[in-house]
């Protein structure tokens, strides 16, 4: 979208994150994250070592955020995992969509080889769809390996994307 | 075997598993750790948060461990993923099956409803046969996401076992 900001992350963004990150865990189906996570322990999981954390701004307000870093460390540290996450407020106006563009530029900048999502749930479709459309394919899907609050035990999706 | 013994693993195991863990380390084809990470920092991922940490005695000596914990957190806690290691003095007397065994009925004891392994290194046959032989199965091979000492980047599989 001509008018989403992207810029990196500064602490003062720790309000905004953590309440997206709230809506989502709030959804159930996104995020394995559980309401009785502190603020603290949100903002941790954001700002972790190694992270490189990117947000969106629409309207000079926080509506998205993205954290990339090593899915391994060492022998592995070639391939980047990532989370996303957009508030409701701003749904289907393209900032998920702006994040993970932006993030797999990001990566081939960093020269990572390549990206791996680990849990795209799969009745989260608007995810699927979108990681499909930006070249992501599904390696697997684990079997039960998400405890939905509406459907139960769902599987999840390990997405690839060679850069 | 008859003379091995599986207990929880202390702190007083340290170096016996942090000599055990160089070993595989310069085998460069098992794990992504590299030989500049310290002892300090093999000790904390061997004795990391909400690990279970069990060594194998053979003689009176230490000569494996896997540690198994939550794949995820929250909605993806049900799930365990874990690690082994067996000296190289005793491979071929199943240290690693006994380990491998003692593990799957942990989990199963815990409560866990699967396990799942997320980087058996696909040229490392050996574990991939130990793991099929357990029940494991092979839901994906991640194309290039190790970087093997001796053959370059290869690939790793996602192997899985519903409990």
């Amino acid at each position: 979208m001509a008018d989403t900001l992207l810029r990196a992350a500064t602490r003062d963004d720790a309000p905004a994150i953590v309440a997206i990150t709230r809506e989502l865990i709030a959804d159930g189906g996104v995020y394995p994250h559980t309401a009785e996570m502190t603020d603290e322990e949100l903002v941790a999981y954001w700002f972790q070592p190694k992270a490189h954390v990117v947000t969106a701004e629409l309207g000079g307000q926080v509506a998205g955020v993205y954290l990339m870093k090593p899915q391994w460390m060492g022998r592995g540290a070639h391939v980047a995992t990532a989370s996303y996450a957009v508030a409701n407020a701003v749904r289907g106006h393209g900032v998920g969509e702006a994040l993970g563009r932006h993030s797999i530029a990001e990566a081939r900048r960093l020269g990572f080889r390549a990206m791996q999502f680990n849990l795209v749930v799969e009745t989260n479709t608007a995810a699927v769809k979108l990681w499909q459309k930006l070249g992501f394919r599904i390696l697997a899907t684990l079997p039960g390996v998400f405890r939905h609050d509406v459907h139960g035990y769902v599987g999840a999706h390990v997405m690839f994307l060679e850069l």
